[in-house]
C-alpha cells in the first residue's frame, strides 16, 4: 500500500483527546469550484493549491477501507470514482515543484510545508498552533525534521489536524527514493558550535553528548567536557541585543537586557545538571527497552554558576514574593530556539532555593551548548527545567504547555507501556531522587610512585583498587553517605566522601567519593549505593522500577571487575 | 563476684570521649580525715557520708585485680588492708537507710542519688551536668529508673563520672531482692494521662503505643488513637500559666504566654507524625536484630494541627528571617518534661514550612500524651523534631545537644553495629524518606451488602480481596504513585490514592491508597511500594538497608495472604 493510502486511510479517524483544535482548524467548507459540491463557489478561486479538497479524500478512503474489504479494487478506480478535481492527471492530486512550496515561507501569505511527499497549506492552522510561532521555522520546507525533535506531533489527531490541510504532493522529479533530499532542506542546526572530540556523542542533530570519564573524575567538570543535552539547535542570540520579559499574571510584560539584570546582587552557586535520562542504558541492560537517547552515566556535569536570583528580578518586576496571590503557581520559562518548560512558584522564590539567571559558568561567559548569553538555573530539578537561552520568564497558574513539561520528562509504572500512559497522571519531574555511579574502577599497585602515594593515605601497602564515582540528590538534599561493594551487595563498606568548596544555601553540587581496598578483597561485581539528607536511598533492583521512558534510573550501579592476570 | 567488687573494677578504666568532664567534677581531694591521707584535713568535716574516699577503692580494685591473677584474696583481706574509714563495719563502705537519702533531695543542700544499691553525693556535678537540672528530679532516691529512659549514661565514661561521687551502699534492710522497692520510688509519671485501651502498648513506663488497624484506616486518626511515643513523662502543665521562652542568638529572652501566642495569626494544617522507629519490627524480621522499642507499623498518624507560625513568633521576637545573621543555623526546642531537639533554621523560617507552635489538634485543645497546652510541629520531619509541652525556643549556631539529637535518631550503614557508630558522622534525622504500609487486607464478597456497594465502584462482581494502606514521604513531598503486587512483586499494579482534605502549604499528609482486586489473582504475598514526587521510592529488601538502630525502616512492605477455604 502506498504511503497516500495508507495515510488517507488513518485521515479516516476522528481527533480526540487533549490536543484541542481550535475553532479555525474546522474546515470551512469547499472554497472552489468543484464537481461534487457547487456551493463552494463563493471560496478564493485564485489559489490553485487550495482545489483539491482533503475531506472528500477521507470519505472516499473511508469508502476504499470499507470495498476492499469485500473485493479487490484498483487505487486509480476508487478516486477515479469520486473524481477529485486534478491538475495533473484523471488519479493523481496536484503535484508542487519544491521551488513552489519554497515560495509559501515564513514571508508568504499563504503558509505551505512538506511532510514526507506530501504537501499541506497550514495558513488557517498558525494562529491556533499549541507550540505557538516556532512553526514558523519549517514554512517553506519539509516539516519532518522538526517533528523527529518535537515528537509529541506524532500521534493520530496530529495526523488528522495536518491531513485536513492537505494540498498535494511534491512533483517526483523533486524526490530522491521518495522523500526531498536532505541537501534541499534549511539547515536549523547551521548555529551549533564546534565540540569537544572527547564527548560521546549520542546524537549529532539535536546535539547530545555525555561526558567522558575523565571530566566525571573531578569536582568540577570542564566547560568543554559538560555534557550537552540539546533538545532543538543552538539559537543564534547575542549578549548585547538580547532581552528577557517577565510577564506578569495579569498580562503585563518588564523587559531587562543582560546589562539590567547585571545591576541586581550577584551569587554564584555549584550545582549539578542532571537529565532525566542520565543512566538510562543501565535500565535498558538490566531491565527491557525503553525510549530515548541511551545515556550511560554522564549525563551529569557539575559546574559554578554565577549570575543573579530569579526571586530579585521577580521582586523588581513586581511579584509579591512574600505573598503570592493564588492565581501564580507555576513560572514558566521559553528558550529562543523554541524550548519551553516551567517550575512551581514555590521553588522560584525561596529564600534558600538559589534558582538564577545565569550567565556565567566556571567563571567565563556560558558557551553557546550551555545558554550563552542567559539561562536559567533551577538547582535540585532536573536539567530540563533549567532552560538555556532564556527569553521570557511567565508567571502563570498552569505549568508550561510544552511537550517537554507535559509528556517526556514523567515516569509511570513498571506495568506501564508507553501506549498504555496517562500522561496527565503523572506529575512533570522537578526534584531527582538520590543517585550514584562508579566513574573510574582502577588497579593501584605500590610499585608505582603516584599510585603509592594514594596507598599511602589509605594505610595500604599492596596491590588495592582505587573505586571512584559521583552521588547526588535532587532538592539540594546533602548525601551523607555512600555504601560500596566488591562483592556485589553481599557485604558493604563506606566509600570516603571527597572534601569540596561547593558554594549555595543547599547542597546542590554532586559529592564525589572514594574507595581504595586491597585487590584480594575485590569480588567480581562493584557496586554503589548512595543515602541523602531525608535518608532516602536507591533501590536495588531496576525491573521493580522500570519505566517505559527509562527516566531518573536511579538502581544500584554495579561494574563487573576482573583482576588482571599477574 | 558481687556487684561492689565488679564496679570497682570498672571505675579503673579512664573516662575518654565526647562526654565532656567539667573541671567540677574532677575529685578535689579528700575532704575528711582518714588513715591514709592526712592533708584531707581540711575538708569539710561535717558531712559522714564523704568520709569514704572512691579514690582509693579505685585504687585497691586494681591491686585486687592484679592480686587476683596470682592467688585467691578473700575481698574482706584486700579492703581491710587498704583501711578504707567505714561507719559500718571494718569491712564495709558505709550504710544509709532510704529516709536518709531522701532527705538530700532537691531542696536539700548536698544532694544524693541511689542507682543500684550504691548512694552517690552529686552535688558538685550537677552545675556541670550535660543534660541540665532535670538531674534534679532524681536527687534524694533511685536514679536507675531515669538512666533507663536517658540511656546516654549507659556508657563506661559516665559509670566512671558516677564512680567517683560513691560514698556508700543503701542499708541492706531497704533492699529486696538487693533493690530499692518499686512502691519506695518517686513516681515521675504520676501525671501520666489515662489511655485509649485499643492502643497497641510497646512501654508501659514511659508510655509507647501504637495505633491499631481501626485508627491507621482513616485519613485523620483520631485523637484517642493517634499513637503516642514518650521519651519520659507527660509534664504537668497548665494553659493558663505555661510561658514559651524565645531565647535570641544574643542571649536575649522574649516571654509569650499561650495568650499572647494566639494573637499571632491562625494556621492549620494536615500533617503526619511518623515516629523514627516507625516498622522497626520489619526490619528485625526480615533482616536482624534491631535497638529499640519493636514498631510495627502503626508508629505514624495524622492529625489537622492548629496554631501559629513558628516564623512570625520569630520575627516578633526580633529576629531577621529574611536576612539570617550567620550564627544562626538551628532552632532548639526544650519541653517540660526536659526532651529537647532542633531543627535546621532553613526549616523554621520556611514560607512554605508551615512549622507551627500548636495548641489544637483535630479542632480540640491538644491532649495531655501529644503536648497540651503547646508543641511544636515541625510537618515532614521526623515526629522526634515536634518538642512537646514546649518551654522554649533558642536560636543558635549548634544543634541541640540532646541524646535525641546527637544520638539516638540516626541511621548508620548495613555494616556498623552499636560498638562501631561514630554518632557525630551521621547526621541527626530530620526529613524521612518515602514510606508505605499495608494496613488492612480482607476479603470482600458481592454477597455482602456493604462490600457489593466497594466492588461497584471498582467494576467488579466476582469475591475480591480490598487492600488499604499508606503512603507518605518526609519534606512535603507529595506521593504520586503507589505499586502494588499481589505475587511479591513479580507484576504490578497501581493503587488508588484515596481523595482527602489536607491542609497546607505543601503535602505534609500521608496519601491513604486503596486496591481492589480478584481474589483468583491473589498469590501468598501482597507488596506494596511508593514514589514521592521527587521520584524517590522505597528499597526492596531490609539486609542492604540495615542500621542497628532500626530506624527509617523504609524496605517494601510485604504482607502474607491465604484464602479462607471456601
Amino acid at each position: 500500500m502506498n504511503s497516500f493510502r495508507s495515510n488517507l486511510r488513518i485521515s479516516a479517524i476522528k481527533p480526540k483527546g487533549s490536543f484541542r483544535t481550535p475553532k479555525s482548524l474546522i474546515p470551512r467548507g469547499p472554497r472552489h469550484q468543484q464537481p461534487l459540491d457547487f456551493s463552494s463557489s463563493k471560496a478564493r478561486p485564485t489559489n490553485p493549491s487550495r482545489r483539491w479538497q482533503p475531506k472528500q479524500v477521507a470519505a472516499s478512503a473511508f469508502a476504499f477501507a470499507l470495498s476492499a474489504a469485500i473485493v479487490n479494487f484498483s487505487y486509480a478506480q476508487i478516486v477515479h470514482a469520486q473524481s477529485p478535481p486534478d491538475t495533473n492527471s484523471k488519479n493523481q492530486p496536484p503535484r508542487f515543484r519544491l521551488d513552489q512550496v519554497r515560495s509559501h515561507g515564513r514571508d508568504a501569505e499563504e503558509k505551505w510545508i512538506i511532510k514526507g511527499n506530501k504537501v499541506y497549506n497550514i495558513t488557517d492552522w498558525i494562529p491556533g498552533h499549541p507550540g505557538g510561532e516556532v512553526i514558523l521555522r519549517a514554512v517553506g520546507g519539509p516539516v519532518d525534521q522538526y517533528w523527529n525533535i518535537f515528537t509529541i506531533h506524532k500521534k493520530q489527531e496530529v495526523y488528522d489536524i495536518l491531513d485536513s490541510f492537505y494540498i498535494g504532493d511534491v512533483d517526483p522529479r523533486d524526490l530522491v527514493d521518495g522523500k526531498v533530499p536532505a541537501e534541499q532542506l534549511a539547515d536549523p542546526f547551521k548555529n551549533d558550535p564546534k565540540r569537544d572530540e572527547r564527548l560521546i556523542v549520542h546524537s549529532a542533530r539535536p546535539f547530545n553528548a555525555e561526558t567522558p570519564e575523565e571530566g566525571l573524575n573531578a569536582f568540577i567538570t570542564p566547560d568543554d567536557l559538560f555534557y550537552v543535552r540539546q533538545h532543538m539547535w543552538v539559537p543564534e542570540v547575542f549578549e548585547a541585543s538580547h532581552k528577557l520579559v517577565v510577564e506578569l499574571a495579569d498580562g503585563e510584560e518588564k523587559e531587562y537586557s543582560i546589562q539590567d539584570l547585571k545591576k541586581f546582587k550577584e551569587h554564584s552557586i555549584t550545582a549539578t545538571l542532571q537529565c532525566s535520562g542520565n543512566r538510562r542504558k543501565h535500565m535498558t541492560d538490566e531491565s527491557r527497552s525503553t525510549n530515548g537517547l541511551q545515556w550511560e552515566g554522564g549525563a551529569i556535569s557539575n559546574a559554578e554558576w554565577t549570575g543573579v536570583r530569579l526571586r530579585d528580578v521577580l521582586k523588581d518586576a513586581g511579584v509579591q514574593i512574600d505573598d503570592l496571590p493564588a492565581d501564580i503557581k507555576h513560572v514558566q520559562f521559553e528558550g529562543a530556539e523554541a524550548y519551553g518548560a516551567s517550575i512551581p512558584i514555590e521553588k522560584a522564590v525561596d529564600q534558600f532555593g538559589d534558582v538564577l539567571l545565569a550567565y556565567k559558568m566556571n567563571g567565563n561567559p556560558l558557551a553557546p551548548d550551555h545558554g550563552y548569553p542567559l539561562r536559567l538555573l533551577a538547582p535540585g530539578n532536573v536539567a530540563a527545567r533549567s532552560v538555556k537561552w532564556i527569553t521570557r520568564v511567565r508567571l502563570s497558574e498552569e505549568e508550561s504547555t510544552s511537550q517537554w513539561q507535559r509528556r517526556d520528562y514523567k515516569c509511570f509504572g513498571p506495568n506501564i507501556g508507553s501506549q498504555q500512559a496517562d500522561w496527565d497522571s503523572a506529575p512533570a519531574i522537578q526534584e531527582t531522587p538520590v543517585q550514584s555511579a562508579i566513574t573510574s574502577l582502577r588497579d593501584v599497585t605500590p610499585h608505582s610512585a603516584q599510585d603509592s602515594k594514594l596507598l599511602q593515605v589509605y594505610g595500604l601497602e599492596e596491590d588495592s583498587i582505587a573505586v571512584e564515582g559521583y552521588s547526588y540528590a535532587g532538592g539540594g538534599r546533602r548525601i551523607i553517605r555512600v555504601d560500596v561493594s566488591a562483592d556485589n551487595g553481599r557485604t558493604w563498606h563506606q566509600a570516603e566522601l571527597l572534601p569540596d568548596t561547593a558554594k549555595g544555601a543547599k547542597a546542590w553540587a554532586w559529592s564525589r567519593w572514594r574507595w581504595v581496598l586491597p585487590r584480594q578483597q575485590a569480588g567480581r561485581c562493584f557496586v554503589v549505593k548512595a543515602v541523602d539528607e531525608a535518608y532516602n536511598t536507591q533501590p536495588g533492583e531496576y525491573e521493580p522500577n522500570y519505566n517505559f521512558r527509562g527516566n531518573l534510573t536511579s538502581s544500584w550501579h554495579r561494574v563487573g571487575y576482573r583482576a588482571k592476570p599477574p
